[in-house]
């Protein structure tokens, strides 16, 4: 199976099969806009290999007019549309959880995460050319062409769903294109959905269907993964249906620059990172040197046209000889901030870890 | 000064002049809609005793049509509305933080909250009537009949505002009654504004003036009160400029029952209390009984008709002898959960007090 990053030992690789990888926080701290190359993979089962000229997209269900587009059709049906957008994985940071206690899945740093330009054409466009019902009530199923193998559960394409009323926004989008080129085939050429907001599994890539439905999507994706539970709730215990379904993201922050054991000179250093909020704006970022006793306030690079994009921030202080503790927490509009410790958010699947960012350097 | 409320010694004064006062947790947690007289109290001056016959309501500022209307006119010329909502103050819990230091206000436990039904007529509707531009830009300022007198300000009258993007929701009344009964005077009689989802500061009562400006109000209140600082900012430091206007209201939570300090019996005991997020779902409730070291998940009492309400949420538990410390924090629809100590949100101020809300019984 050809895979386009294997070349790259500058990405992190958490697992080569399925492919799941990120890039070391300086390099995704570099630009406001993330590159293809740079942008963190998660993918389920192997990489799709499509071809855009036999690829088709069907939408069907409690539609008026089924549809059964080609990508020619797709784009030429529908007026484009473009937005800028933070894509994330909902077990972004997981890693930080693991100090707690074990958890599931992948050991991922603050890097599951990105911001892309992506253009294709408005979901509802779409769902309205079907005759689909605006009734916030359905949901709207997605299914792709990659295979996923689970033990117990067999191998099965990959699926979820979004509630209609998050479907019907013009920022909801079928997109073929990531910061002016076609996707990478990593990243789902020659078409994924894009879900302001929500985790990075509600937005599939390789889409091949669109179903508008009375329920959430049957999948296992959606049914018994993806989801939030309590911290005494263990992979035995669990009641997957008392879960709750990881749709919009939380407020979170992370500290880029310097990297956890830096050795760094005395004297000014500029600490680096990025906040995000999703349905409020971030309003400040907090900077401690002592672990979180005491705090100072960061620059905020904002970008208010980019409503769903992160926030970068800087914070230049000086820092004297020894071991110091940096950590970052973010507040969003509404004087909201984020937990302390990982243990204030543990659970079994280690989604959402959300806590300060803590980062050990030494200076000497 | 008439005062209702000097002959109810259940409720609990912090200051008699001007009147503030809160419920007892029980008594508050004894209904899903709050009885006018178990309501909060915040005054920032004399309570006003005005004549429904003579008061008027002016319409002013960037509109096509200033208004001047009688509250005869306000109730034939515009559709009744209803909306059932929580009024919450700034400085709710506002008592916790004083265990981490000083802070500035009254010493509000969890009660200086309370939800009702409110009716009166929509703020938009009232707003399309005078021709107020619909440009979220704009500020809808808003002036009330009480006197403030402050220390270095001299006395003047009570003004906030709130953005015009906020201001033309449906779901912003101007308001004559509460749970079907007339507004009492200490509650804004015979107008106030109702704005759900923010801080009860921007819901002035005691009504009179209304107007479409550029800027968010120049009144001491909006400018230079009612923001969150961060926690290094003092009296002597602050800026208020560089504060947070404090208008969405975060997540929350309170054990309502048992009180603090309680003794009660081995055996099966009921916690009851309230949880509340603005502009998200509450989607689960945790309980501990061991300060937040384990937790386990209470029963919700939702009630999906009532988007702005709070959730009422119980769990009964089996208490062994020996001193205990309950525990309780909420989780939104996105994840998001509350600091565990109130040091995590410690400012002068004391606003946004809401951490793990925490509760030392006695069991013997």
């Amino acid at each position: 199976m050809f895979n386009p990053f294997r070349s790259k030992p500058d990405l992190i690789v958490h697992s080569e099969k399925p492919y799941n990888a990120e890039p070391p926080l300086g390099r995704l701290r570099a630009a406001f806009i993330t590159a293809q190359p740079d942008f963190y993979v998660r993918s389920h089962g192997d990489i799709p290999q499509l071809d855009e000229a036999r690829h088709r997209l069907t939408v069907n269900g409690h539609v008026a007019t089924p549809l059964d587009l080609s990508m020619a059709e797709l784009r030429s049906r529908f007026p484009p549309r473009k937005v800028i957008a933070v894509m994330q994985c909902a077990g972004n940071r997981r890693a930080d959880m693991q100090q707690v206690r074990p958890v599931l899945g992948d050991p991922w740093a603050p890097g599951a995460i990105g911001n892309a330009e992506w253009a294709g054409v408005a979901l509802a466009d779409v769902l309205r050319a079907a005759g689909a019902a605006d009734n916030p009530a359905l949901h709207v199923a997605f299914s792709a062409c990659d295979e996923v193998e689970m033990a117990g559960e067999g191998r099965f394409r990959f699926g979820v769903s979004i509630p209609m009323a998050k479907a019907m926004s013009p920022d909801i989008l079928l997109a073929f294109e990531m910061n002016g080129e076609p996707l990478a085939p990593e990243h789902g050429f020659p078409l994924r959905a894009v879900v302001p907001g929500f985790a990075g599994v509600r937005s599939p890539k390789w889409l091949a269907g669109i179903t508008v439905q009375e329920k959430p999507s049957d999948n296992h994706m959606q049914q018994r993964d993806y989801k939030l539970l309590p911290p005494d709730v263990s992979e035995e215990t669990v009641d997957w249906e008392k879960g709750l379904t990881i749709n919009d993201m939380p407020l979170n922050s992370a500290i880029c620059e310097p990297v956890p054991m830096a050795e760094l000179k005395p004297g000014r250093t500029t600490l680096r990172g990025y906040a995000i909020a999703t349905a409020r704006d971030i309003m400040r970022v907090d900077v401690s040197l002592d672990g979180g006793r005491s705090w100072r306030q960061a620059e905020l690079e904002h970008d208010p046209a980019a409503p769903w994009s992160w926030t970068f921030w800087h914070a230049t202080l000086d820092l004297p000889k020894g071991a110091h503790e940096l950590a970052v927490r973010a507040w969003d509009s509404a004087g909201q901030t984020q937990p302390a410790l990982p243990d204030d958010t543990w659970n079994f699947k280690g989604y959402l870890s959300a806590a300060w960012h803590r980062v050990r350097v030494q200076v000497s």
